[in-house]
Order: C-alpha cells, then structure tokens, then sequence
C-alpha cells in the first residue's frame, strides 16, 4: 500500500533523479491531524460580488485567518476569489488580474477557492461567463502544481451563508487529494444550513451506516466519522465478520452482518438502526466489487453480481429506509461511484455501468428525498488500497501518477470527503458528485 | 499532417514491429465519399422499448439494411440496441444479452449505438438505470476496438420521429472520429423533425456562415457544408484575406474579410447576411487563437485576446444576427469548443476558459433560441492540422495515441459532425456538445 516511488524521491538520490531525467516529482501532501485549524497560515481574499464582503468575518469565525490586501513578501496557504460579479466574458479578466500576481506566493499544498453563481440559475451572457469558469479552474489546477488544488464552488444566490462547511473542507488539509472539482451548493433543495459548530465533533450525537466497513476505504470511512463523533454501524457480509467485529469494538460502533444482496437485506438494515437506534443520520453505500471481463466474454453472472452490489443494493437499502422513515431529519445519503463510472473503462462494463448508475441515483434523490435529506456521491480515482496494490505494476503506476498530484490518494481522503458531506453544516450540499482523484487527467 | 506512424504500421516491418513489442495499432478509418449510402453492411437491431419495432422500417428508408434475427456466421457493420425498455438496474443485463454475443461478429470500423431515455426527463430507478447506460457505451468504446465507435443516444419521449438524422450520421462513416458520446434528441426545445430527405446534398439551398474559414478545420467545414449543398459565406481577417478568396472561389461562396473582434463586426455579418443572401441558416464559430501561458505569467493582453475571438465573438455575433431576425427560422448556431475546455490544460487558462464559455453559450441558447434554430458544439480532440504538426514529437505522440482509435482525426470529421447538425432533419438536436476525440481519454 505505500508509495515507495514517492518515499524514493525523497532521497537525495533520488532527488538528483527526478530533476535530472524529469520524473514526477511528487509533493507530500498535507493531511489533516485532529485538534489542529482548518488552515495553517493566511488565505488572501478577493473579487467582487455576494460573497466577497462576508468573506474575512465569515472564515474568521471558522478560525481561519484571512486578508483583503496582498502584502509584499507575504505567502499565502489559501487564495479565495469572489467571481459571482463576474457578468460577462469580458470581465472575466478579473480572475486573472486577482489570482496571476499572486499564485508564486502560494505556499505549497495551497488552495484555491474560486467562488460562482450556477449558471443553471442565471441567464445570457452571465450564465455564459459563470459556466467559463470551469475551464480556468480545470486549467489551473493541472498547473499549480506543489500539491495545491482548486476548485470551483458554484454557490446559488440566497445560499451564501450554507457554504461553510465546503469552504472549511475546501480550504483544509482534509481535502487533500480533491481537486479540480466543480461543487454547487444550494442549487438543489435547500439554501439554509445550521452553522460550522465544532470542527473536531462535527458529528456528535449522530448515527452512520457504512456497507462494506470491514476494510480498505470503507474501514477508513468508519474511522474518520468515529473521530468526528458518529456512533457508527458497520454492515459486512460474513466472510468479515470478525474483521468487522474488531473495527467495531475498536470504534465502540455496531456490527450488522448481512450480504446487502439479500432480498431481505434492506428490510434486516431498516429494522436494525429503527429499533436499535432510533433511526439513522448517515447512510453509507460504499460496499462494492469488481468483476472484470470484456463485454465480448462476460457471462450474465459476472454483469448482475456487480450490479446487485454497486447499484441495486444502494437503491433499494434507501428506498426501505425512507418507506420505513428509518433515516432522520436532516440525514445523509452518500453513495461512491468511480472515475471509471465517469470516464468508463475496458474490461468494466459491468462495474463502470453500476458506478454511472450511482451518480444516476445522485440525480434521481436529490431532487425527490423529503425532511431535508441530501444526497452526495464521491468518485474516487486511483487511491492505495490493497485492491490497487495488487494491480500490475506499470498498469499501477500510470494511474498512480496520471494526474495533477503525480501519486496515489489515500482512503482516508475519500473518508474526509464524505465526512464533508455529512456533516450537518452541509445542509445545502446536494446533488454532488466529487471525484477523489487529484484531478486525475481521466475522464468524459 | 500526415500520420507517417499509421503508415509505417501497415508496412510488413511495422507490422511485425507494432505485434510483437505491444505498440498502437491504429486501424485506417472508413470514411464517408459522395454517393456512399450510409451504411455499407447489415444493422443488427434489438432490445426493447419505444423505438425498436419502427426501427428497421425506419432504417430501410435510410438506405441502410436492417436485420432483427441474428444469423449464425453473418458479420455486422452496425448494432443498434433500444434500450428505453429499460427500467430498473436489474434489468440493464438485456443490454449485455443483446450485446456480448454478437460483438465478435461486428466488422471493422463498426458502429454501436445504444438507444436511451434522457434521464432528466423520467423519475426514480428509470432514471437510475437509464444514466447507468452511460458507463455501459464509454466503457464498450474503450474495449471494442478495430477503429469502431460506440455512442448513446437518449431519445425523449414523443421524439422518436426525429432521431434520423443522428442515427444516420452515428451508423454512417461520417461519424469516423466520434465515440464514446452522449447525444440527446428532442429533450430540450422540438420533438419533431423534417425527414432527412436527399443524404448528398441535404443543405441544398441553405447558406451557411463559417468563420476563420480560409484555412485547417475551417477550410474542411466550409467544403463539407459546401459538398451537403449550401452556399458558403467564408469570414476571415484581412492577413488571410488571399487565401479566403480562392477558397471561396473554388467552393463557389462569398468572402467576408474583418476582424471578429472588432465592434462593427456583428453589425457588418448581419447586414452582409441580411441584404445580400435574404439571412443565414447555419452559422459556424471556428475561428479561435491560443495564447498559451501558465497563468503566473500570463497578461493581461494574451487573456482577452483569446476571450475575445473565441468567446465573445461568437456570443456578440450570435446575439446580433438575432436581434436582426438574420438567421432563417430552423436555423442552426454552432459552436466549436475543445477538449481543454471540458478537461483543463496546462498552459491553457485562457483558451479554457473560453471555450468552456462556449459550452455556457450552448446551455444558455438551447433554452431562448426563437423559431426552432437548434445550437450545438463539436469539441475537438487530437485532430491532424498545421497547429498540431508544429507540437513537439512526443507530446504529439501521446496526444494522438491517447484515444480508443489511436489515432489522430482529420479536420473533415470536425466537419461531419458540424454538418449533421447543420441538417435540416436534426431539428430535435438542441443542445449538445459531442466530441470528436476517438474517445479521447482526458476529460473531467
């Protein structure tokens, strides 16, 4: 599972090689360790529009420290741009005028934050200008290199006080491995959503299901909404369910062993976290397989085993929950598609199809699921598990280093990512898909 | 601009070569030559659903042959399965059921395409299986290989009648370059169409305004949509005011020399196209410049240079010709953006961004557009031109080989897709952005 490329880099050997043959030069990236800021140094903010006056008191209040005016010499950890005045093509220059002088003052594992309005909600030649900004972001992203990211938040008009939680989560070490992302907040269901509250506990009090939480991702999902303050209920099949046991105990959670395939599987789910624990704020469909075959060869078995597991089993667990009014105000749904869900991918027909149908689920729920309800998905794209350990090695480090960070993601950055999602303090968060792939060059 | 690569493989050398070290092995694609029907081969139809038991009358009056029983023995040139019966994810195998038995049987530079509800437009586990499609046709692209494309089409309700055109152009050659993509027809404005009428000369009598047309993926747009039948008015600048003219000459148009980006310019195009040929029909926005530069370094000039012809222009000129009624009603807008608007690029923070504009452009007309004019985009991948010879070996190598054909494309395939939109009978085809990529892997 380690990067042993990335640990070679870091020997002077190793350095001479890099720089002299030019190799990828991965940078180690900021991960965020518990009880430290959002963000360790000063993020400078700019632009115009609905956003930017608020701005400095806002990410005050999350403790961030932020300035208006660049300093000579300064450097900065953040740059955030209002580009919601933005109207036309034409003044899209400001972009460029606020971030070219001082992106060489970024420090390393930067971030940057640029803020729109979602073109969907706008007209003409706003609407023109607001979708252009995709292309900047995409374009810088793939340029800042340093292990920096950017991304581009779509906030819609009323819903400038609900982008809280992305901003902290955008701007923090948590977010280490997502970038060149688009991410709209309150363009779909609410506008409102409570305060930050606590950055260390975000999810006290809470209940989160997790399939598939014996290990690799889904273990590191169960751990870090643990460390955020979830009672957690890891679901596995009974081949893991003594690994699940001993997570479990470890993480004082619960342990619901069941292959979600099952045709009473989501039925057993609903009636467990209703009667046992008054219901659930957080559901987690992570559980997934793969069942690679060219579609020449695949058998019907290899294509519906995957997709009972990928995709039918997330729909109809949610649908019991929901009929049964097992998941709480307020709740959570999280599913995990792929980059190969996005871009598809030989030899995964089968998985690819299940991956794309979670973002189809993504699209159907965010608009249908009551009581403030919202529904995200996480895309991940090459992370270190042992699945990709055992990937043939230049096959692995191709996906390893194809894209904007020149190296693997971790599953806990996929686990940050959806902890993001289900904090309360992204109520207006809805509808997302957000791939974990350090802006992996793969896509559609 | 020639591919000496693609040569030197189908010498007995290269070939011995490229089997024996694993390297590309590009396949010369069929292309689309005056007088060709459609199809030269049998379509193989199936599934369930709104549109299959039309289907084969339906392709008998496209001149192409239809088959419903698969025969033992018999090859394929085109599959084309109707998958709007569809409803839930459980029963996305009749996909692979129809599919995986016949792929072997599929001839070279085939042609696959996947009929779909859009899922926009229906509810719940539909909706969820009909976006699960997706993965199904990009993944199928990246493994079907010997230069065949695999596409969905999602047809709305009601629109049944006015897929012709797409079908047409997907099973046909003209669609060399296209694969991996996603068309809509009918969702947005019209479910009718006019039949498709004469397949060699479908733009008689329509006259058609092409900027940056003197030269590379202009030049081959202005003789393609010349070829369909229209009367082309070429625009350029004065520096390429020579090359213009004997253009125009040979395919029998009209010059426009000026600058797109001067203030006068919509204003001059429209009175040109309004009292000289009585209005436009189909208006095409090639022109385009790249400014290249990572945005630390980038000006201020190079920045709206390249906003302004590739963005601006299109929006300002776009909105003159309607407020002067100049463009005939049926009308036909369309857009040329890029795979860096839709990915990103390195270097490319202008360019990307305005051709991510122009992807803006697109979604904002498709829903304001008067008297049925339709707007689309093409967004070129790797295509073979003087721009692309003058790239550097290797980074001209990855670019072209980084694709299901392994292969660059010609400018005429820019041009194909460009005059199926054009078409009178692609009256239901509003707001799209097709590539023409070979299923270019980079994306978002």
């Amino acid at each position: 599972m380690s990067d042993r490329y990335q640990f070679f880099t870091q020997t002077p050997l190793g350095r001479f090689l890099v720089q002299n043959l030019g190799l990828p030069d991965p940078v180690p990236l900021d991960r965020w360790t518990g009880g430290a800021p959002p963000v360790q140094g000063t993020v400078l903010v700019g632009g115009t529009g609905r956003l930017v006056d608020a701005l400095p008191g806002r990410l005050d209040k999350l403790g961030i420290t932020a300035a208006t005016e660049r300093l000579d010499g300064q450097r900065y950890k953040g740059l955030v741009l209002d580009a919601t005045g933005i109207t036309t093509s034409t003044d899209l220059v400001a972009a460029r005028d606020f971030l070219a002088p001082v992106l060489r003052s970024l420090e390393t594992c930067g971030r940057v934050v640029v803020l729109g309005t979602p073109p969907e909600l706008v007209e003409g030649r706003e609407r023109v200008a607001q979708r252009a900004l995709e292309g900047l972001t995409r374009s810088l992203g793939k340029e800042v290199g340093r292990g920096s990211t950017v991304q581009l938040v779509y906030v819609a008009p009323g819903a400038e006080d609900a982008a809280d939680s992305t901003l902290a989560f955008l701007l923090s070490p948590k977010s280490a491995y997502v970038s060149g992302q688009v991410v709209r907040v309150g363009a779909t269901g609410t506008t409102d959503a409570p305060a930050l509250g606590d950055w260390d506990r975000p999810l006290a009090g809470k209940v989160a299901l997790v399939t598939g939480a014996s290990r690799g991702i889904g273990e590191q999902i169960a751990r870090v909404l643990h460390r955020d303050g979830a009672t957690v209920v890891g679901v596995d099949v009974p081949q893991a369910a003594s690994e699940l046991k001993v997570l479990m105990d470890e993480l004082d959670g619960r342990s619901l062993v069941l292959d979600i395939t099952h045709a009473d599987a989501p039925q057993r789910i609903a009636h467990h976290v209703k009667t046992e624990l008054g219901g659930v704020d957080v559901v987690v469909h992570n559980a997934g397989i793969t069942r690679d075959k060219k579609l020449a060869n695949m058998s019907e078995d290899r294509w519906q085993s995957v997709i009972a597991v990928n995709l039918a089993a997330p729909e109809l667990i949610t649908a019991e929950l929901l009929a049964q009014e097992a998941i709480n105000p307020n709740g959570r749904v999280i599913g995990v598609a792929s980059i190969a869900g996005i871009a598809g991918n030989l030899g995964q027909t089968n998985y690819a199809t299940s991956k794309a149908g979670v973002i189809g689920l993504v699209d159907s729920l965010a608009r249908e699921l009551p009581d403030g309800i919202t529904v995200n998905a996480v895309a991940p794209g090459f992370i270190e598990t042992r699945m990709t350990a055992a990937v043939p090695f230049a096959t692995r480090e191709v996906g390893r280093r194809l894209n904007a960070m020149s190296q693997g993601g971790q599953p806990v950055d996929v686990a940050e990512t959806i902890a993001w999602f289900a904090s309360p303090a992204s109520a207006a968060v809805n509808g997302n898909v957000v791939r974990v792939c350090g802006q992996m060059m793969l896509g559609a």
